[in-house]
């Protein structure tokens, strides 16, 4: 089934206004959840709406939070999002990132107290039109195992690191540091298929090709899969993204980050406050000439482009472009959406007496 | 064979010396580089000296450079390296990405006009002792196909996060953004041993498991490996060190990388000046009490040692564990070198008439 944009926008607008949210976050907040849709990253769009929904329920989001700087230099800011929707949080921090780096040179703000921000590149992508480059990352709940571990420690945690071009189009790089995020294990699991080895694993630590292996007790891999192809290093780089968002700003961090699903009880000790996210914003012009950087960044993406391919059917790609196609397509022809997630937006409808 | 810390020390600095360094910059540039040896990463340490040597017959490594800040702001700065060793420039511009943290909270510098710089780890745990968050990368030689392609177009590019803790030592993520680093299939080259599927692919994108496959015009492939393990994420990673290093400063960056091999031509039409670097310096208490911060890594650190373990003869490491271990005991029971790297070594001390 397929839905307009401003459909969908003024569905979830209404979900938000019903929930107690002002007028400005709702509308915020449906614009950063369907930036998801529109990119094709259908995991952490409006099919996520019920979840928010739930931790509201669950009194684990605040719909009019005081969102506020608590500590900061000319360079950074450390942001309490008074257990404020992410999707509102995030571009509030983004926003003084981007003021700092006005006055500066760069910004970089760290979060504490907050809740899933959507997509990383909504936030980082803020940055380009102010010829900036945006860095977003945020921690989430734990469902990685670090290398030689069995134990969940680290959420998918990923990172967007965006970069204006010239006459191209930006260089947006948009990924969890995990080989696979679990919105691919969730569309193989639809469809009853295996799905690759690398993937996840065992609660032992064993090889799996089960899409399921989440729900019994397995876990998600660090980028690299195993030891031998450098796991390690996803293992790092969700770290960094863990310390950056959560343990800088106060925020709650690795295997106690708090979950998503509003049925999962919340961790016991909990050693700082709600989810955390990270933030940046780099003026171009506080290194070179905004101009000259970006013609090169077009000479960059051009000779990147024509990398001799392996096959001439699958040209080389430079990141962004799936998700930018996808919104070029969706902004257009509509958003389809899965049964499931149709009556699970019907239910929503019901329950606040307003129409899909 | 094996040689104490001192004695390669000594060697180092008369080489640099000989081949025209100030003191100042053959004392730096040997401790710079003997500090991969030291942690264990031999590729990068002495063992290529004569390649550095080489460089300089080449005359494309100036040994006084006039290294100097061509832009700043308060936050960044970009450093022009003057065609020095990166071995020296690099901790000229990490000295300022953490005096400018000193100064606004965070230090951001990109340089032009180098060569290569050692490990990433020495320069960002410069920021360590101030309690800030050290951060540094570089782009290199073009050895890496992006995914989907059959070129060379990326170096290994590597990260280093450098983050303080209290009781605990630092966490310190040192990474290439590729499956393995080239040094890895130069042990296995010197051993006549085949190398994982997934570490590299043939000319025209194939799998192998030869380690000499860069030498028939095969290439590394970034982290993750194959599309299906997300090496396009290994290939964004690779691109965010090019750009950040190469095309924010002005240095050459992507294919037209220059060359480590001083045999191999620099590459026609550069659209940049020499190698580039990024570093970034920020001030932990410009987010929170720097005492409060370390309490809660020295939580991270010791709830994550004690992640379950797949096996309980491998525990999980935090990232830097093994170099530490490895400069702990090679600066008590020397740095043990390969044959053909001692004979090397005594070519040059030939040369320069010194003892090694």
């Amino acid at each position: 089934m397929i839905f307009s944009y401003k459909r969908l926008f003024d569905f979830t607008y209404s979900v938000f206004i019903n929930i107690g949210c002002s007028n400005e976050h709702a509308s915020l907040a449906a614009r950063v959840l369907l930036s998801a849709d529109l990119r094709g990253i259908d995991s952490h769009g409006i099919a996520r709406l019920s979840g928010y929904i739930r931790l509201w329920d669950a009194e684990r989001v605040n719909p009019k939070p005081a969102i506020k700087v608590i500590h900061e230099t000319p360079s950074t800011a450390v942001v309490d999002g008074d257990k404020g929707l992410g999707l509102v949080v995030a571009p509030f921090a983004m926003k003084i990132a981007i003021e700092k780096a006005e006055a500066c040179g760069t910004g970089w703000v760290s979060v504490k107290n907050s809740n899933h921000y959507g997509i990383a590149g909504y936030h980082a992508m803020m940055a380009l039109e102010k010829d900036m480059i945006g860095i977003s990352m945020t921690n989430a709940s734990a469902l990685v195992a670090p290398t030689f571990s069995t134990e969940r420690m680290l959420g998918t945690n990923p990172i967007c690191v965006a970069i204006p071009a010239g006459e191209q189009p930006p260089f947006v790089a948009d990924f969890a540091t995990t080989t696979a995020a679990n919105g691919k294990l969730e569309i193989l699991q639809r469809k009853g298929a295996p799905m690759p080895v690398g993937w996840g694993q065992t609660p032992d630590g064993g090889e799996t090709t089960d899409a399921n292996i989440l729900k019994e007790g397995g876990a998600l891999l660090p980028l690299g899969s195993d030891r031998e192809h450098s796991s390690h290093k996803g293992y790092a780089l969700g770290s960094i993204v863990d310390i950056f968002s959560a343990v800088l700003s106060g925020a709650s961090y690795g295997p106690w980050a708090p979950p998503f699903p509003a049925y999962v009880p919340m961790p016991a000790n909990m050693p700082g406050e709600g989810l955390g996210h990270f933030f940046g914003a780099m003026r171009i012009d506080a290194f070179r000439p905004a101009e000259e950087f970006k013609l090169h960044m077009d000479n960059w993406i051009n000779r990147f482009r024509q990398a001799k391919p392996v096959s001439p059917d699958q040209p080389v790609l430079i990141p962004g472009d799936p998700e930018r196609e996808f919104e070029e397509i969706r902004m257009k022809q509509g958003i389809p959406l899965l049964e499931p997630v149709v009556n699970d937006l019907k239910q929503i409808a019901e329950r606040f007496g307003i129409s899909l």
